[in-house]
């Protein structure tokens, strides 16, 4: 078998130290020579923002963030920016935050530094959203990577656990696409399976006790390798379905991701057994001797949300029977033409059925 | 135990497949509009070459390359890029048209497109070196990463087998030697460890027939790996050895990696338990029951460089016992502060008497 692959590797900094985020900051602002600094982050992260600013001469605050980044929003910050004649953007904050500032960078090339308190990744790509009525447009500009991100697992400490949870499995998705997405290649791949290690051994020590910093800490960086193999390997077959369960049908982003992740995987590990086996070894449940790579991968994944008492049913998220043949439509429609099993009406209907009603997943 | 780090990721297109090389330079040059190229090749590489660059117009054939790039002759280089209006440097080659490559790329901004045909790894680094007289002179500067690496096993299937042995020791040496080097980071570890583990199983099979392609293409992608995890964590204890034989006693670079490799590795190892344990089980050799992670990882090393033929003995390579105060010496004084080990005196001296005699390595 040989091997053919084209392998884009984002430069970035990472500066990764619990308890250093203010440390960090002030030593990133001082080596880059920034001296107009614009601070993103939401009226409720204002306190933590604070504090990781404290050594920071901060020349603009900026505290409206929307979901999705409404395209009048980032004009308006943008215009502030300019206004304010800002060098350096730094976001705290979640997905959203991160968004404005890339919004921003996209058409100012000022660079980011962020430091995320979420498990969200948007730190570690280069994709950025913006919505427009209800139109969102998505777009990949290197000009909105953070050029460097600053971790701090003190800054997620506070994050609920049933939150933690599906963020945190949000993340596993990340990596488990990344294992047949489009641009899946070995060095993604690599990426991917460590961060579901890491991930698979924090989550239910963060379920047990939300403010492990150990924990927090080994979460935080498995969220960073998952988005940088997700950053690398692009959108597979996972994220086309929950784009079209959010989009179409207005379910909530995180627990529609736990839901659907087992019954994708179910549908593709059997063609791809190698990688199955690697992904079950990297959840901490190897196959056994003689069992199935996929069955074991499936059931690994299944385990893993069934013990952190993620939801089991997208029929408790707001999707009905009714609505499976419009989803089976669109996510044909839209699915990967890379995906390692054919994407067909039975398959689809098969997979969303089976996430509709919590059955519990197993290869077909 | 909490994870504190700083990690820098370096920009780069990788470009791997087996026979494709000529077709993905093609589309690399398309792709960046690149009108002028100059090829850097020595004249022995010239036919491999020209079979890669069939597609390409080529503005400017170079074929000087000395080893170390001496300063007249990267001044000569640069002075031949300018006078063609050259935008693109294209090496095909080992190290050092990789070297000049990156002496031109220095001082011109010009970008570099490397097609490496040996296991050296400088495409994937940003280190530099020339020599003026005797001094070697070597820095670090981004604008040196070659932009997009064309990787073809097919270009690296006539290299002989010991050269090829001997050169696949130093890229597991690069792997080795991240472990513990000055800015060693889990994610480098990860790209270290993964290099040695596919190294490991590709170098026999080559060793047993050469014109393996399967073979060459897991070397290469090892290769790889390891030279980007040593571009990240930095020269360790290893390479200050390794430069100090080479340096002051003029010793031939990759047969002194492979016999001083394991000697390191018994000293370091007992102090990283679970990175040795990892890497006994990289290399294939996992730790038994009850066994010392260190001792594995060294016997597993040990086993490797042997079954592989490798040379065992710095006397054989022209070293001798006379040498090993004065080489001390120079170790000690260069020696990585961070090593997890004091290079005591007493250390570095049962290390290069072990070396030299081609003692059986084992932890102290």
């Amino acid at each position: 078998m040989t091997m053919t692959f084209e392998h884009v590797t984002l430069g970035q900094r990472v500066l990764f130290g619990s308890g250093a985020a203010a440390a960090n900051l002030a030593g990133e602002v001082r080596r880059r020579g920034a001296g107009r600094v614009m601070v993103i982050a939401t009226p409720s992260a204002r306190p933590l923002a604070e504090r990781v600013c404290r050594d920071v001469d901060v020349a603009l605050w900026w505290d409206e963030v929307v979901q999705h980044v409404p395209v009048p929003l980032a004009e308006a910050a943008r215009t502030a920016a300019a206004a304010h004649g800002v060098d350096l953007l730094v976001c705290v904050g979640g997905g959203s935050a991160v968004g404005l500032a890339k919004a921003v960078a996209l058409t100012s090339g000022i660079p980011v530094v962020a430091v995320p308190t979420t498990y969200a990744g948007s730190e570690a790509t280069n994709v950025w959203g913006m919505t427009e009525g209800r139109t969102k447009t998505t777009g990949v500009d290197d000009r909105v990577l953070p050029e460097t991100v600053v971790y701090d697992a003190t800054l997620t400490t506070s994050l609920p656990v049933e939150f933690s949870v599906v963020s945190g499995l949000n993340a596993v998705a990340h990596c488990v696409d990344s294992l047949w997405a489009p641009r899946t290649d070995p060095v993604n791949r690599l990426m991917a399976l460590e961060g579901a290690r890491v991930l698979a051994a924090a989550l239910p020590r963060i379920a047990a006790g939300p403010g492990a910093v150990a924990a927090r800490e080994q979460a935080l960086y498995g969220c960073y390798l998952a988005a940088v193999a997700f950053a690398s390997a692009g959108s597979g077959l996972h994220h086309t379905i929950c784009h079209v369960l959010g989009g179409a049908f207005d379910l909530p982003h995180a627990p529609t991701h736990a839901v659907v992740l087992p019954h994708v995987l179910a549908l593709n590990a059997p063609a791809v057994p190698e990688r199955a086996a690697r992904l079950a070894d990297a959840l901490g449940r190897p196959a056994g001797p003689g069992q199935d790579p996929a069955a074991a991968a499936v059931a690994a994944l299944h385990g893993l949300c069934r013990d952190l008492g993620a939801p089991a049913r997208l029929a408790d998220l707001g999707f009905g029977a009714d609505d499976v043949a419009e989803a089976v439509r669109r996510v044909r429609a839209a699915a990967p033409p890379s995906n390692p099993v054919p994407v067909t009406e039975a398959a689809v209907t098969a997979l969303l059925t089976g996430a509709l009603t919590g059955a519990v997943p197993g290869p077909r």
